[in-house]
């Protein structure tokens, strides 16, 4: 595993780029990111000063223009309850974000050169509590269709008032952004190239790895008998796009690909 | 999503467990968390106070015992370059590691309590440079062996002087560890279940959701045309093991299941 890869540079903090003025490219591809992991990661400082993290679900959007593209600027809605007392008193809490998707592993002729294929996204930002009604419908509304698209409107809305209540919802607002992505295969060392022992013996190529949805398994509770369509559509598009976006990052590089 | 899922307590931190003196149940739920994730994801407080997260190679290993059993404690070595200055002229470094598993995506009648079957560890410890060449190497072996069983004596073995002297490894001395795990299908609200309009209209159940290895691209470089059977046999147990925590953790509950 080479030394600069899943090691963000020592100037990470410092050298990211305002996430506003990231290039519309950048943008897109930092969101798309974010919409293909089911988990974010989101550290923050814990009262006592130390690094905590928690796994949650993350939405993009935008509540004051809904129908912002997916090249411009939205926010973070992490869902999750986290306790008041991490703000301590005030009204923002400084937290990074981190989305990452592994497309495949790298294997090379030597250990040090091993790798993943990948695509990263980090974010710097403030967050804070969700507390107008109007945008936590919104913003439910977004986690729900993150988890499955279409599901919003295929369960049961509008939420009541007290599930709405009782909702944590965090909106963080995304000061800096940095995507990274790894693909190819493996880069060798010359020597190793030029050993017919070793390139005899060891086998080097990528293993393409993504995500897959099985088969729906039903629940009491709905009498809907037959996986909806919506659900069963989505759901293949998922692993449509995770197994091209794994096989395709394999192949880059490659002759005739 | 309700309120509890995906949201640690807010007493995390305080209230874990040492890690040493948990159930060798629980070190052995954290332990094969950490063995099932191509990535972890490790925390940190930046310079600037702010906090900071890499995804990284994590691999458990016992250096002085190496041949531990999974249920006893292990150091997790974290594999990728943390600039010095992290450090800030001390010898280690706080961290918090998060690796999470999602198993399925877990369909209710009220968006509220929409959640994901998951299985998740979060540690807490002290990083450290390895600067031992012979723990190094042992490291090294077991980040190799965590990316691919078998795959460091597949490989070109023993690394270079140059290449061990290049490779950063940190040694996380973890001294609080929880694992949390969700399985089974939604909960749901008596009133919903109660509204035949609801029952007969929104379906519900879990997708189990697992990762996939696909067919082995081979690159240039070796010239080992067939994938060799420690390969394809490690890369088949994964992908068996995945579908069955995945599909069983659907089914938890079920009757005859």
């Amino acid at each position: 595993m080479p030394r600069h890869e899943l090691s963000y540079p020592k100037t990470a903090i410092n050298k990211v780029n305002r996430y506003a003025s990231l290039a519309a490219y950048d943008i897109k591809t930092v969101h798309s990111i974010i919409a293909a992991v089911p988990v974010v990661h989101v550290s923050f400082v814990s009262e006592q000063g130390l690094p905590t993290i928690l796994p949650m679900i993350g939405a993009l959007g935008n509540f004051a223009n809904p129908s912002a593209d997916v090249d411009e600027v939205q926010d973070l809605y992490i869902h999750g309850y986290v306790s008041a007392r991490l703000f301590r008193g005030r009204e923002t809490l400084s937290v990074c974000v981190s989305a990452t998707i592994v497309d495949g592993l790298v294997l090379a002729l030597t250990p040090f050169s091993h790798n993943y294929n990948y695509r990263s996204a980090i974010l710097h930002g403030t967050a804070s509590a969700v507390t107008d009604a109007a945008e936590k419908l919104y913003a439910m509304e977004r986690v729900t269709s993150h988890v499955l698209p279409g599901r919003w409107t295929g369960s049961r809305i509008p939420p009541t008032k007290a599930e709405l209540d009782s909702t944590g919802i965090l909106k963080v607002k995304i000061t800096a952004a940095s995507p990274k992505i790894h693909t190819g295969g493996p880069n060798e060392p010359k020597e190793d190239l030029a050993n017919p022992e070793v390139t005899g013996r060891v086998w080097t190529g990528v293993v393409p790895t993504w995500t897959v949805h099985g088969e729906p398994v039903a629940r009491g509770g709905g009498r809907v008998e037959n996986v909806p369509e919506y659900i069963s559509q989505a759901l293949e598009r998922r692993n449509e796009m995770g197994k091209k976006e794994a096989v395709d990052a394999a192949r880059v590089g490659m002759e005739g690909a």
